[in-house]
């Protein structure tokens, strides 16, 4: 690494859009020196006052349903309406399956050459907890730097959808055409967390299978009792090959928008999400807290075992814990 | 309360299946009195090697569905099958709703006095963290009183019901006939725990909107990912008047039982359970520990005020709580 700029400079340079300053504010998130932690810490309530215009819009869907190039042709609408976009990955297994998504710039070839567009291409790492932070975190920096749309990409097959969920204000689930076999990678739950489920490669001789899909599907999230947003979840199709279809997902998203400020929605899941985070980071800390204990973790797994065995209710194991 | 029995007599009591002396044990299990709860807990350690053995079914579904009626005609069912047969409840907003469910024992009239049938009546009240353990322990003084169908009853409009598929092994919903209105009072997210829909009051004009319902459900439910159990979740129509379908309800929860013991994933969900309900009691007491800090509440409305305007970010705001 070059040598770091100072805080003022990096909180100048985000705010006056400079993306250069950004990326490197962004790897100082990413880092686990406590240095440029602390360093990031100071950027970020340097801009912080400036974050949170935006709408953080989560997109997830099994590998090989089209999410990058989803993400190129929506991205391209989406900055030719004139907003300033930013695509960033939760991808907690990325360890073990690197670069699996966005993991090469190249896929999204327009998109990625484009004066409003910043796309993030390194895959966070690390525990799902440490993701959420730096996603977080990174969203912030990019608000700041005037970027109003962001997308948020990860794939639909693990937990990292709940933090996703937790994350953003409209949550895309991508799926392919036909009932039925496509669905086994998606794990239970996610379906219910879409507020619009939307089928890729609506094209060529795909067209007629995409629309009866659609038309399952449509019914099927008929079903689910309503989301706390009043907002009754969309299905759409299109076709990032033709364009078809992804304009029409762009203006879902902007209805969704005015529903959820005119019923103050959106205000009260940032409220939320925001309680629910220090919550999740207070939990965290007491947490790692207690489980520090020396062979906290031995005397746990032996009154597992004689729950498991019938031998001790966890009421009484509980109070053998805590009672020292 | 009567003198209260020594520890020993309770035990042998509930063992020799006596059922005056499983009631008391339970009185004391919701008790608050300090003294009971320890006598309580005696009395569950003495008992646990004989606890388990059963199935433990979840039942909820929204006020006027026919939860008592479907009850009645079930459990004379179950009991005909030679069972023995306990229900229960979970209703931890039973403080303002008093008795909203089970409240009244002569709704279940040949139930109540059928010799191998036992009804809790009294709603446990409460915190839920609170009535998850007083169920689950009254669960393990059914067992050991050799109960071995666990009822568990609970309305579904609230967080009860993550509790109750916690405790339980097959999670049944009762809904009413058409698709739409219904729904409205049932929580998003208990549809995709359940193991089985049961469509209620399919008699007289109801049978052919009822048919209909269940076809209607059958396909949603089938677009749903598949469960970790791989069971495919059942729809049946049933009617407590005429009594038609009610075996075919048994026959679906002794197929699953089949199904869940081959692939041992009955075994499993209890082991899962286990380690839940320990991680969860320890996180109790931890967090408990932390929020009688004096002043901790104070301090975290404060932060979370700065944080919800954008002042500071929540990461620097868990430094503030801790590093002190």
């Amino acid at each position: 690494m070059k040598k770091l700029p100072a805080v003022q400079e990096f909180i100048d340079g985000i705010l006056k859009q400079d993306i250069a300053l950004l990326s490197r504010a962004i790897t100082l998130v990413e880092s686990t020196v406590a240095e440029h932690q602390q360093l990031a810490r100071q950027i970020i309530e340097g801009v912080i006052a400036h974050s949170g215009k935006s709408i953080r819009i989560g997109i997830t869907g099994v590998p090989g349903v089209g999410k990058s190039s989803f993400i190129e042709s929506f991205g391209l609408h989406v900055v030719g309406q004139q907003h300033k976009l930013a695509v960033l990955a939760i991808d907690p297994s990325s360890q073990i399956s690197k670069g699996s998504i966005l993991g090469d710039k190249t896929r999204m070839e327009q998109l990625s050459v484009h004066p409003r567009a910043f796309i993030r291409p390194t895959p966070s790492s690390g525990s799902l907890g440490g993701v959420a932070r730096k996603t977080q975190e990174t969203i912030m920096l990019c608000e700041a730097a005037g970027y109003n749309y962001i997308l948020i990409e990860t794939v639909g097959v693990g937990q990292s959808e709940t933090t996703v969920h937790q994350l953003t204000d409209f949550f895309l689930l991508l799926m392919l055409t036909g009932a039925g076999d496509e669905l086994q990678g998606i794990k239970r739950g996610i379906m219910e967390m879409a507020d619009a489920l939307v089928i890729t490669k609506a094209d060529g001789s795909n067209i007629d299978k995409a629309k009866a899909a659609r038309a399952e599907f449509a019914m099927a999230l008929h079903l689910f009792p309503a989301a706390e947003s009043g907002w009754v979840p969309e299905v759409k199709t299109c076709s990032s090959l033709t364009n078809e279809g992804i304009a029409e997902v762009y203006e879902m998203i902007e209805k969704y928008r005015r529903h959820s400020a005119i019923n103050r929605y959106f205000e009260k899941k940032r409220t939320d999400q925001a309680r629910y985070n220090l919550q999740q980071l207070i939990d965290e800390q007491i947490r790692a807290k207690f489980y520090n204990t020396p062979g906290i973790s031995e005397k746990i797994k032996s009154l597992e075992q004689l729950i498991l065995q019938n031998k001790m209710s966890p009421y009484t194991a509980v109070e053998h814990l805590f009672v020292q």
